[in-house]
């Protein structure tokens, strides 16, 4: 019983967790919405559900996924402040980044994931979670049509709408298969927790098969062929774990095949991890070269049937047939329907993800919000507003613009247009005021409006659009909340750079992405690692770097906890091979 | 490095694996049948299994099944002395008696099980195992045909037959439906590793539903009911386990409904877990009133549909409907269709179950044996053989048994018939010769046979057939295992009982069964225990031997580590409610 006590009171000061009293209390300072459902709740009365409240309405917001972007969205908001209702099929937030590590059982499928309930129970205020999928978005009426993704033997009506006075769309992205043949039937992907379990289970299928008594040599080998399409940072990582897991247990397990395994990657560009620096891709081919697995660069996947993938050859416009017990198809991210949809009833319906401006609202659209894989933010040109610029800061109407009237205007200008400050860094200018130096890089003292639009001309070639990385979706979510908490206060008064078109300020700061370095583990406990600052790392020192970053940056204790319980397990007793 | 190299010793130091190339060597001193192995690998040549021996062909022994019986079998086998094939559809050994704790995720699926191929490559000698279903037991030509359980997309005769010497029946049994309608389609059970997970994924399938807009207050009560059927162990812990996942976990996320979910425990007979001792029958209600889980006993199903189950009331005989959300029917055991056939093949049809000797040994079947709970012993009557015994105890032919004549075979009669000892228990008497007393219990000299078989008649009234749990499958596992280790030895020196009929010895003792105890957890840290020596054991610290001798019993130190620390886990951050 002591015993017991002390995990009880551990568990209490661990968790943090609010006990319920504690959290009915808390309800009723922060919302007096809780009140509602205790009462309704002890007498056993109507549905306490969708109970209306009489106080002032409040804004309603509707999260559409609780993927990074979504969930720390969540995380973040002031939900006081507003009605939040949270739709997601998925009632879990998936910190995916380990995904790859999911397929060999490096780490369990249950310690990456935390309920969303979890999460936003801990937040102030009341969110409401719908475990449904939605099914349409429509903007002009302010609604969103949604799916139950539940059981169809429960009872209740699984098709419902909800209204929105705002929408955050968080809704991520699905796999591209760029309509290639026979790759919905015949591929794994590894975007959802489940399909890193079901290449788990497939991965040993194939050995169990492969050592079936009265099967050909040929046919062994062609089971125990593992191709992955896409050599981005996913499909490596995979590889590698594959190869580790094959090398540190299965070979073991299942000595008698030990020759017959094969992994090879496939990828069109001319190296893998061409994203990444050089170096690191030259480390990692060179890697996997010596570890034995096949990286094919320059060809293309033209069909994948259920024992073949048809391959072309990019140098000598071949093709030809490479037979494989399972194929991991991880390249490029595609549009979700349901987005696709959206886009066309806004006028978006030539572009590939939805179209955002600087602050993450949907271009055409009022009250909607992007954010994560669905989204792409578009960086206004400088060059479009340069004469509202010039105007602007020329406050003496001279015709030219002085070192001092331009000094006035360029930390607006910089957080307006972040593209500056790449082109200032790309160009090794230590001063922003350098950029009105005459071409031969004497100071000058005033430019006039065509040296000054001459000077910033080639600034917006620096504009970048941002990779779809969990890193920009949860950077972008907890930007949006801090927007979405601290609205009212910055209506009246903003804090954002000057609108050089227009009167005044900006309500907020548009968002700005800060870059912390990728990993790319490559297996055999080496990883390389781009940091900021263009620091390339590489070797085992990166990946305890890795183990390092990727431990601090669950989201919760519980998962950070069973992850490295799961790596300390993986060391001691390796991964474990039973097909469940 | 410094860190990972301690961490790569220790889990050398704990495994106690040893590596691939340690294990070539046992291989090829023990057996020689892994140098095939080794060199058809080196240089790639033909496929390196069922690679034919020259040296003395050994027994082929094909073992079916890989839960408590097969398992524990194949942990003790001997596998140097025979050709040993493993046929099972699941590549793992389950932790069964965890299963209702990976419904509600108190402990993870992955924790309870372990590969065989772990299991077997600690053994002396090869084993194969085949990751398949026996579909056809043809005795009458020692084969066994078999289909494989793998992704039909792979390449191979998924369908083969394998020969066998001795034939090692560890099936296990299916559920029970009595033939009840829609049982089948409706009805959640509670058998194998995936039945659990997949319970665990419908509880909060249920949860999910039944907190989603638009729900009349009935539709949530419906999707929050949760019917076990079935009121033995199983049932009974699944029905605590949910109740303990409700009130510790789920009410924190789920408060809106707090008041609406619903616990029922459908049992036929008149009290749940009957085959206890009372005590702990009348224990467990007053407990699960106490919850407020509903146990409705004197109660047979009649049918279930996916929205309702029809109960019939057995006192009053009526049938009333009760709507649900999901159904755990947990009700005895039946036979698999392949056991059932193989029982027609060799005279059994009309059994429930295969009947073995109290050798394990099939009866009307040469070399093959059956274990756990698709077999049950036909303990021989002692009133069969009491002719036999009495011409054997009687050397001197002088027609009456002497108390020293009857002591020279009485050892032989205890080991061949445990009847005459748990008789003797039950009549509290001290020594065997007071068998031999008079009606009045004076001691006689000697006794006719008139005499003897009167004072032997009420002995087989102590028969006992064994449950079907997984202590009996891993005892008679161990047992047959040891017997089939000293066979030849055993045969060359018999060291069973005297054979009454017939001369000479049996070449072992007779399986005898020993009776640990049994748990039946009830929830809230309480348990119950029957202890050995009728000792009934109850509450808290009940619970925490149930921790104690759970952890201990684990197959591996791997489950063992991974067990321990989920009851950790549990109670430091409780259970977690992501549906994957």
């Amino acid at each position: 019983m002591t015993i017991s006590s002390f995990f009880i009171k551990a568990s209490r000061a661990f968790q943090g967790y609010p006990v319920a009293p504690k959290l009915l209390l808390l309800g009723t300072i922060s919302s007096g919405g809780l009140v509602a459902y205790a009462e309704s709740q002890s007498d056993a009365g109507p549905p306490p559900i969708d109970s209306n409240q009489n106080e002032v309405r409040k804004k309603k917001v509707v999260v559409l996924g609780t993927g990074w972007g979504g969930t720390s969205f969540l995380k973040h908001l002031d939900a006081s402040q507003y009605d939040v209702q949270v739709v997601s099929p998925r009632n879990y937030f998936a910190f995916t980044p380990l995904l790859p590590s999911v397929t060999c059982g490096t780490v369990e499928a249950r310690s990456i994931v935390e309920p969303v309930r979890n999460i936003i129970k801990k937040r102030r205020g009341e969110i409401k979670y719908f475990e449904a999928e939605c099914v349409k978005i429509d903007a002009a009426n302010k609604n969103v049509f949604v799916r139950a993704n539940t059981d169809t033997t429960l009872v209740g009506n699984p098709e419902f709408s909800l209204e929105y006075d705002y929408l955050v769309i968080a809704l991520g992205a699905q796999v591209n298969t760029f309509n290639t043949p026979g790759v919905e039937e015949n591929c794994h992907f590894l975007k959802e927790v489940e399909d890193a379990q079901k290449i788990r289970r497939s991965v040993i299928d194939c050995f169990e098969t492969a050592v079936l008594p009265d099967l050909s040599e040929e046919e062994r080998r062609r089971n125990l062929h593992f191709v992955i399409v896409g050599g981005g940072p996913t499909g490596v990582e995979f590889a590698a774990e594959l190869h580790d897991y094959f090398q540190e247990d299965l070979v073991k397990l299942y000595p008698m095949v030990k020759d017959l395994v094969k992994i090879t990657v496939i990828q069109s560009g001319d190296h893998i991890l061409n994203m990444f620096d050089e170096r690191i891709s030259t480390f990692a081919e060179t890697k996997f070269k010596r570890d034995g697995i096949d990286v094919q660069t320059g060809c293309r996947v033209v069909s994948v049937s259920d024992k073949e993938i048809k391959v072309k050859v990019k140098s000598k416009g071949e093709v030809c047939s490479v037979p494989h017990g399972l194929v991991v198809w991880s390249t490029g991210v595609g549009t979700r329907p349901v987005v696709r949809d959206f886009m066309e009833q806004i006028g978006q319906a030539n572009r590939r993800v939805l179209e955002t401006n600087e602050w993450l609202r949907v271009k055409g659209c009022e009250d909607v919000y992007a954010i994560g894989d669905c989204a792409t933010i578009n960086q206004r040109k400088i060059m479009e507003d340069v004469l509202a610029i010039f105007a602007a800061a020329d406050v003496d109407n001279s015709g030219t613009l002085t070192i001092d009237e331009f000094r006035d205007v360029v930390d607006d200008i910089i957080i307006r247009y972040p593209q500056v400050e790449h082109y200032l860094k790309s160009n090794h200018l230590q001063d922003v005021t350098n950029l009105l130096k005459d071409s031969k890089g004497n100071d000058r003292k005033e430019v006039n409006f065509e040296e000054f639009k001459l000077a910033l001309s080639l600034v917006d070639s620096q504009r970048k659009s941002l990779p779809a990385t969990a890193q920009v979706a949860a950077q972008q979510g907890t930007y949006l909340s801090k927007c979405f908490n601290r609205r009212e206060q910055c209506e009246a008064n903003p804090e954002g750079p000057r609108r050089f078109r227009g009167s005044g300020q900006h309500h907020f700061n548009p968002f700005r992405y800060k870059h912390f370095g990728q990993f790319a583990p490559l297996g055999g406990e080496e990883a390389a690692a781009e940091l900021p600052g263009d620091w390339v790392s590489m070797g085992h020192s990166t990946q305890w770097l890795w183990y390092s970053v990727y431990a601090s940056k669950q989201v919760s204790w519980r998962t950070r906890v069973l992850v490295v319980s799961d790596w300390t397990r993986r060391f001691i007793f390796g991964r474990d091979s039973s097909r469940i």
